[in-house]
């Protein structure tokens, strides 16, 4: 069975949890990196597990909301003149307890964790409005993450379906959230989600500004933005996507594009550049983005606005030349204590994949990656989870840092519980084949034990090491029901009378006790390598 | 919609499918490698499209036939000394009516593929005694292949389900189809899924042998294998797994292993060498398979008896050992003009893919390598279609000819038709992103066709172009069903009031017309970049 335990840290309020698979045998049990959270009442929403380390460091004070939707509130600013980032400390050579937290997620020490966050190359997202979050890392050098997409649209969906498909998204292994509202109810949607989540959440503010102006991108301004930012930024949201690489000069380099711009955040802000014929406002604005962001402990997400959206259009002049600007922009939010990670692609076949990550890496000097798939060809809509987890297993690999997973119904619809269930499966495939190839030290461990459990025909161990749980047993019970069947030294592919594994075993038997000499017994002995098993 | 049309090539007898996809605009109809076959009455079996082509080279001829379980039937055998292999005749640097048929279907000269197979890398498996096959090819160069597998087990399923399944496998793209069934009524499944199927038919003989002799792996020898083999080859099947590289000395290699010996006929020989302390009889009888094989055209499928069966076990000393005996047998085999494939693993993490294929293509002289997943990890039994089908995309971008599916049910239960479809439709995307990674000339066509479509809102073409339309074109209905959505300039997932590929259509048209100069027009004209349309 599966249950969580928590691992204690250097003081009391430090309690990491994992999920631990107890086996039949006498093998230790199996502990899984654990996303789930305490669970609670979603009306209630989930205990505050860091407000005490948030309010313990004296750098930040509570106090009104300053934006109108959230009037009335009592939330938390930064004190004047402070930067309350764990960029900020980690540079300060402090471990925080957000980082000793995550340290023991990851089976590192946390001076590694401090370090890989000093120096760029990890983030820490952890708004200091959203004390339900349990810490946790974006970076090369830890396992890879996943992020599942949620959110209500124009057309479908309600707030309470939005929060159910967070918590079943986080069970099933998400390791942050990205709330996509658009239409109505934007705000309320997301502080359900806030106040339920245990996982980082992200969203691109730019759909909640296009809303308030009605939809129009040349109505779009700086202050709308900015007012839009702070707002999100008082109920916790820990990253924001910021289309602020789009610029001017770029758009038309799109022009010539089987599929022009398919960002959405991209397109508006290319809208808008058209329209007044000047530069993007995010990236005029940029500086001024960097000192709210420093007030809330919010990470950039750099969006990648002119990302392509084919496989014709793959690493193309446009997409490059916005990396450039990224790679700028994570310099100078640096400069303001900011954590930064950068957006990647999108659809990109197998061979350009690699020089996707080596030129991130490079223009963003270490900043983590963060991509969105990528679909490896664009002939499977319905499957797009597959096309894409082919190429996020390759793109985490080589160095990205979270996976932005897509739906089966990509390009079709929206997801609905069981597309986010078959979107997050395929990412944590992928990322945990990433980890393998990365050559991580403890990732094997868990292959290791359910092909151990598989090879000695423990089911119940099998099934309970799974991924999924719940669909490798009723795979299993739709040819072989019995409750026998369990505990059989056999499977439904080869039947009872003969049997691979159960051959192999005898033969491992065997061999081990010197095969020449026991040739001859093996034989006298009758030489059965199976024995005849009723399911 | 989709359509059947026929190619002729210099004969009027040579006439190549295509599926053909009408475009609702102007654009070209897009032509798709088609393996559905020709279709027919189960009862009566397919047109036997290859019967005269056989007749005509004279070099083989109808007699009765020499197996047992055939007895009274009519077959064909080669005249005395001659070898009807495409092989043989690719040497002789005759093109066949088979190479052009399959040239055609790749889209290359009839020279370029009669080269190939003359120098081993490729092969074109067709049986003289399987006219109804269609013929294909299986090389580095041509389009990645990928193979289904079917087949009766001990526990359960029937003849007619699995040529249902022949059907189903085919209908979605499967290239070729190997029958493993074991248990009862081996022989009849297998003439009726013969006599059915346009693909070539693959075996595991070795099955059928073992039932032979009760399920006694001690009680196998040369005599029973030898005239399973004919038996088989009468009925027509083109190719057969062979486990000849499962030599004494490499069974002890495999003892310490976390998954042993997983390959059934592996295990089994691996059984017999131990039983008698003797050297695997299909090793010492390889030269006269060999001659067998020559006579009907059967391809060998080298066997991968000791491929790993656990992350933990990839690419050691068992699993090489193997690969340097499968390279000698390769070689044999061409002494007899026998076309050659060469099976691979299996479950191997991401980073140790690309020495499989590096190594097999230097021990097998550039054989086609036709590999089983590769799994990339051990984690997620119900999920191996996609575990496996990033390591299948991977390992044919690297020079893999053949993928063998895996369907979700791998490790778990028997494939049911849905999980065909699930295993032969991951499959088919692995393969074709392969071939965009390699570089295909023409393989981007059909990604670029789907793109356009989907840009320019033509719903009806994007679902049409779609590896699986039925599928695609359902998740579209879940959340707009309405007629009018399939032709609306939007989807669900922004809905009507704000799309980005609408958005950029338009800045396409603007961007072409002169940024500077229009950008007062646009705003002047009110600046809208999308059209509220009602869904």
């Amino acid at each position: 069975m599966r249950r969580k335990v928590y691992v204690e840290g250097s003081r009391p309020d430090i309690r990491v949890p994992f999920a631990e698979v107890d086996l039949s045998n006498d093998d230790p049990a199996v502990r899984l990196y654990d996303t789930s959270g305490p669970g609670g009442d979603p009306e209630v929403g989930l205990p505050q597990l860091r407000a005490h380390w948030i309010e313990e460091r004296g750098d930040t004070e509570a106090g009104p909301a300053l934006g109108p939707a959230t009037q009335g509130q009592t939330v938390r600013h930064a004190r004047p003149g402070r930067r309350p980032t764990q960029l900020h400390y980690a540079r300060q050579g402090t471990v925080t307890p957000e980082m000793e937290f995550a340290a023991i997620r990851e089976g590192l020490a946390p001076e590694v964790v401090r370090e890989e966050i000093a120096a760029g190359r990890a983030i820490l997202p952890n708004n200091i409005n959203h004390p339900e979050s349990e810490p946790m890392l974006i970076g090369e050098r830890f396992l890879v993450k996943i992020n599942a997409n949620i959110g209500t649209s124009a057309v479908s969906s309600s707030i309470a379906e939005e929060v159910d498909k967070l918590t079943w998204a986080t069970r099933w292994g998400a390791d942050t959230v990205m709330d996509l509202s658009t239409g109505k109810h934007i705000h309320a949607t997301r502080e359900n989600i806030m106040r339920n989540s245990a996982v980082p959440i992200g969203t691109v503010p730019l759909y909640q500004a296009l809303e308030k102006v009605n939809g129009d991108p040349k109505a779009l301004n700086w202050e709308v933005y900015r007012d839009t930012i702070i707002e999100q930024a008082e109920q916790g949201v820990d990253y924001m996507t910021v289309h602020a690489g789009v610029r001017l000069a770029y758009v038309p380099l799109a022009a010539d594009r089987v599929t022009g711009i398919v960002s959405r955040g991209g397109s508006i802000m290319a809208a808008w550049c058209l329209a007044y014929h000047q530069e993007n406002f995010l990236y005029t604005h940029f500086r001024e983005l960097c000192e709210i962001f420093a007030e809330y402990d919010i990470a950039f997400s750099l969006g990648d606005g002119l990302r392509p959206g084919s496989i014709a259009d793959a690493n193309d002049a446009a997409q490059f030349a916005e990396l450039d600007t990224l790679g700028e922009l994570t310099h100078i939010a640096w400069e303001y204590d900011v954590q930064v990670m950068v957006e990647g692609p999108g659809h990109v076949p197998m061979h350009k994949i690699k020089e996707n990550v080596d030129l991130q890496r490079e223009k963003c000097a270490g900043a983590p990656f963060y991509t969105l798939g990528p679909l490896t060809t664009d002939v499977a809509p319905a499957y797009d989870h597959i096309t894409s987890a082919i190429g996020a297993a390759m793109i985490g690999w080589w160095g990205t840092a979270m996976l932005c997973y897509v739906t089966p119904k990509e390009h079709l619809g929206l997801p609905n519980r069981d597309d986010v269930k078959a979107g997050v499966i395929a990412y944590k495939i992928a990322a945990h084949a990433a980890d393998l190839a990365k050559g991580h030290p403890t990732a094997h461990e868990w292959d290791d034990a359910l092909s151990k459990a598989r090879f000695e025909f423990r089911w119940q161990d099998q099934f309970n090491l799974s991924l999924d749980p719940d669909t490798a047993r009723e795979y299993h019970d739709e040819t072989l029901p019995a409750e026998p069947a369990k505990t059989a030294h056999f499977c439904s592919m080869c039947g009872p009378k003969f049997c691979s594994m159960k051959i192999s075993q005898e033969l491992k038997e065997y061999a081990a006790s010197g095969m020449a000499a026991k040739s001859a017994e093996f034989v006298d002995a009758g030489g059965r390598v199976y024995l005849p098993v009723a399911p």
